[in-house]
């Protein structure tokens, strides 16, 4: 394995500097966006949509999507490549609304901060949710309009958001993590592996996807940032599994021990910890690989890479 | 007020066999979609998918946009007018799939079928129903791609689309008409029309626009399809409320006295049977003059329009 040499961060770059400020571009953005996205809708259903879009996050996914586009063009980006980026995180926060129902993970606590059915009731939860879909479509393609993308990449980024967020995506991923968690369902490594392809793989590839062809890369890099966003999410999720078993409700902002407590196969479960912790830096360098074979050299994808497992240290 | 003379279907219009026909085209249409929209998913997600896609429907949304669409290109239209049309469809059945829910409207029977949670489990149904909403938009621009339409025109129906389906349309209605469920709520008429206006009115309108405008039609037209719609949305939520009151569960294919079980405002219930009948005759009217008023001239329009009313006789 190659992992060893690219578990740290590049050398003379400062990945919490950059997350820090990519964030609070992605914040500022997305804050501007939310009183719109339910513009004209009842007072009462704004609340919980503009609640949920509040909800503290690493905004991995927007992140992601800039980094790709700067892979293509280095320079500062222009603010609709921001907006663009936000529509994957509207979809992201949508997909958590829905996870922390009731009927459905049943989380009453999300970032240290109530569920948004906790604060605002169930209905509204689901209907938030629901409504941040479409709601996330017209960010996306407004800020492709922007950018000034003619109709076959518009097209080909609405389908990609639209494929991640679907059934062959987010939605098939958690149907399948539910389906693990039935009384007898047994889950092997492939099946888990396919739970997170789809669950969190599906969305973190279209990230990279989207700021890619928004910039106008060639098939190969965008196979490239594909294959690099599929090892990251696998490795995420493996960090996830791992952190879920090691620390407190107070350090994770979420309830901890939930998957044990639910019997639930897990990296750490499947392989135990220390393997668990290889795999999550195998995939890490596999993602990194991905890259470096295409002639990418990326410090900032690079560097989130390495933060990644940083995270379970 | 003019509504007597233009509640009844143009002389010499079969509306039954328009109708018929038209659905068995949107039916075929929307059979051959349907397999696609979960490809590559889990098999128990693409279950839930094509059984909530298969509910029996009037099919009455595909059938507007259709028509709209024939109001400027009079000849049979493509297939791909069709696939546009079935985009609607697609979000309605979303729709339908939540407001069944159980914490929901809780609804076992939905045109004489068991809902889609009944027969697959509520998180299946959460999930398959929020699935069809990239699903619809992926068929909608894949439509609009195939029909040439260029960037502009297929940004605004995409637009047209999320809107309508979303927190300012369909969503916001039916959060409005939840609200006026609980205890001590009061909707007077105003509100029960802004509830109809967002939950039926903006989805029928958008489904005459959408069609309209993939035909490339003008501004006027354009407004006047829209003013129908929304009439023609009202006047179908009355004789709606009308029928629920009239009717047996086994004619309505659903559970019928819902509404006046649930001490719920309806048009019968804030006006009277007769007043209500003769408000969806005024509306259907309306919906007639908008159409005359800009030069448009659709025998399928206009016997749409009394077809609605006479569901309610």
């Amino acid at each position: 394995m190659t992992g060893a040499a690219v578990t740290d961060a590049p050398a003379g770059f400062d990945v919490h500097a950059f997350l820090d400020r990519e964030r609070d571009w992605v914040n500022a953005v997305l804050a501007g966006i939310a009183p719109t996205l339910a513009e004209g809708a009842p007072s009462a259903l704004r609340e919980p949509v503009e609640y949920a879009l509040a909800t503290p996050g690493k905004r991995l996914r927007p992140i992601l999507c800039v980094s790709a586009y700067r892979v293509v063009r280095p320079a500062h980006p222009p603010d609709a490549v921001y907006r663009l980026a936000c529509a994957l995180e509207i979809v992201h926060t949508y997909s958590l609304v829905h996870d922390d129902l009731p009927s459905m993970d049943d989380d009453a606590l999300r970032r240290g901060r109530p569920t948004v059915h906790v604060v605002h009731g169930e209905r509204a939860a689901l209907l938030a949710g629901a409504a941040l879909i479409p709601a996330a479509v017209r960010v996306l393609d407004a800020a492709a309009r922007d950018l000034g993308l003619d109709v076959h990449a518009r097209g080909r980024l609405v389908a990609e958001l639209c494929s991640a967020g679907g059934a062959r995506g987010m939605v098939g991923g958690q149907w399948l993590d539910l389906l693990g968690e039935a009384p007898g369902a047994r889950v092997d490594a492939d099946g888990l592996e396919r739970i997170h392809r789809l669950k969190t793989g599906a969305l973190l590839a279209a990230s990279l996807r989207i700021g890619a062809l928004a910039a106008g890369a060639d098939a190969r890099r965008v196979d490239a940032l594909t294959d690099y966003g599929r090892e990251l999410g696998l490795a995420f999720q493996i960090v996830d599994d791992v952190l879920d078993v090691t620390r407190t409700d107070a350090e994770l902002g979420k309830t901890a021990g939930k998957d044990v407590g639910a019997g639930k196969a897990t990296y750490p479960s499947l392989f135990g910890l220390e393997v668990a912790e290889r795999m999550a830096r195998e995939r890490v360098a596999r993602a990194v690989d991905a890259l470096h074979a295409a002639g990418i050299r990326s410090a900032e994808l690079e560097a989130l890479a390495a933060f990644v497992l940083e995270r379970g240290r």
